[in-house]
């Protein structure tokens, strides 16, 4: 399957792999994985000093959580520094609104940290012992200190973007502590969404978990592609249709991260196959067969309320319900929708149309995992 | 004992007790738990309103640990909501340079909301299970949802900071989360205590000490008032001034407060005799006591150093060995030298001479507890 909607866009990257690839082309801007490696070298120095300035302890588990070492600040080469996709957004988000990348460094620090900081809090809140083939902060270094490190990451995020020079500094730091409200209150109820039913009055519909997957995941793409346009001198509709663009990558985001859950090749994702189901996580393919009508969604259900554990063929039987109730095409429909809201977003205001094929470039890449 | 330096200040109030006292009495300036009163009374509306923006869940979080309601949201109407130090320090920082009290509520509210973030995480951190008679409310609610609850706080004091009109929300947004960096760092030094050696090349000394309390506590209330007249206009000079005075006020509340940990009498303190020698905790007395020589420090090392528990007569015999080697004193003489050297910062700079004295009132009045 495809999702490319941008008529530049030809052969999309199919694996999630951090290796450079030049299996993309595209007439007049760089590969994504190119852009996405040149804004992290533009980057990176800022980063570092950012870091730089903490307390050696919460700055080496800030160095862990990062990836630029192991724990106890051991040499890990091997380490998954991840791809750096809000920093990128930020970076583009200035230069698609005719400013060097170099004014948005700030804002893609700042960003880029927050995301380190949000992960590491909700790994403690989730009770997750691993992330990137590595164990969670938390799971390295107690639970304590972890907390100490993701409280670090926010405190350097907030001062870099708040020594921003100009007179934008203002509104920079007011988008990213609205970021961080919304950032909150997503978990808030990706956290709760556990305690509800499956079905009935209470259930999780699927307007409720899109709204989350905006808070939880969009808001703060929204905000770096925002932010960067904003330090970049953009006037107000442009930073919010950057803005809105990201929000709807990062449902679209949600919604593939759901079907690779369920029904991803574990080879490529690193993931147990069905391991949504086996975790009875109420993630999007599943709310939106129970909303349907019909025996399988129906089986789904009671499968699901059942104390038993959802493993080996009982898992398959789930993945299988839960397609056939359309949860599948359902969520397919939805990443479709919301990365066609993207594009349409930035198609609706002035930006430099080479950064805006990087930017969808970019979508693009991140959206075509192997479903 | 008397810390006063203030000639204007004349019967200090010597209890913790919340509760309005008219024991104080002043030539032109309220008596300072009118002057507590008053700025919480300006400063709650936007309090409410700030914790009113979160999602319910950790709004609740939020609103038990301001101590508006118990756990669960229920009523409580007796539980303490904190004195309010750090706003009202906000509030006469703006007062202090000519503007209206007003004019610091954003930063009031920034800065209580700060103080409450970081008591919670630190709970966390230091696995306390209560504070002002109540659970803490990781004990109340799971850690998971009381880290989630301090992210929720920190969010919206910096939300609030930065919707402050005008054109001096970059400095203080500046000026906040350079503060958060070094609460972080206060923190980070103060958990690496617990596990150094009390003497030899790895004991900490005074000064890492005094380094680390004026991160931890003094770097906030040195933020409040600064804050509070940047946000009023003062000159950098000024801001800077008072930020000072906050810090020597954080060193010399922080060594009232160890006094209180060893010396206190229960009945006031509401915390058990000796508790802080029973906890091992490496408190100013101690550190101070232990570098002096002779035998009581040599019989006070052995005690702290043996794996046996301290209490009872043990804690008492390590009590008056600290108070023999010059701990108790050394303590005395850091929170007077600390109190002195807020005034002269108060003193050397142009302020209103009435908010000055409301402020010195104060700083009396949080020092002047029974030791």
């Amino acid at each position: 399957m495809s999702f490319a909607t941008s008529p530049a866009h030809t052969s999309p990257a199919e694996s999630e792999s951090e290796s450079e690839s030049d299996s993309e082309s595209d007439s007049g801007s760089a590969p994504t994985p190119l852009t996405l490696a040149r804004c992290r070298a533009l980057v990176r120095p800022t980063l570092v000093e950012a870091v730089g300035r903490l307390h050696p302890w919460p700055g080496e588990m800030a160095a862990f959580s990062l990836g630029w070492c192991g724990p106890g600040g051991t040499p890990d080469p091997g380490a998954s520094q991840g791809k750096g996709v809000r920093q990128a957004l930020a970076v583009l988000g200035a230069e698609a609104v005719g400013a060097s990348g170099e004014t948005a460094v700030p804002a893609a620090v700042a960003v880029e940290l927050v995301h380190v900081f949000s992960l590491l809090h909700d790994d403690i809140m989730d009770g997750d012992e691993t992330r990137r083939q590595r164990e969670t902060v938390w799971k390295a270094y107690g639970t304590g200190p972890a907390v100490l490190a993701g409280d670090a990451l926010l405190a350097i995020a907030l001062q870099t973007l708040s020594e921003t020079p100009g007179a934008r500094v203002g509104a920079a730091v007011r988008h990213l502590s609205g970021t961080l409200t919304r950032l909150v209150r997503g978990q808030a109820e990706d956290l709760l969404f556990a305690d509800r039913p499956w079905t009935g009055p209470g259930a999780v519909r699927p307007e409720a978990y899109r709204s989350m997957a905006e808070d939880k995941t969009g808001s703060l793409l929204g905000c770096a592609a925002g932010l960067g346009a904003l330090l970049g001198g953009a006037p107000a509709g442009t930073v919010a249709a950057l803005d809105r663009a990201g929000r709807h990558l990062g449902v679209a985001f949600q919604a593939v991260d759901d079907l690779l859950g369920i029904w991803g090749d574990p080879a490529r994702t690193g993931k147990p196959v069905h391991g949504d189901l086996r975790q009875r996580r109420k993630t999007y393919p599943v709310i939106a067969a129970l909303t349907s009508d019909g025996l399988p969604s129906r089986e789904l259900a009671a499968l699901l309320a059942s104390p038993l554990p959802l493993d080996g063929p009982t898992a398959l039987r789930a993945a299988t319900l839960a397609e056939a109730a359309g949860g599948r095409a359902a969520t397919l429909a939805e990443a479709r929708r919301h990365l066609d809201s993207a594009h349409a977003c930035l198609r609706g205001v002035p930006l430099a149309p080479r950064t805006v094929r990087e930017i969808e470039g970019l979508l693009d890449f991140l959206l075509h995992r192997n479903v």
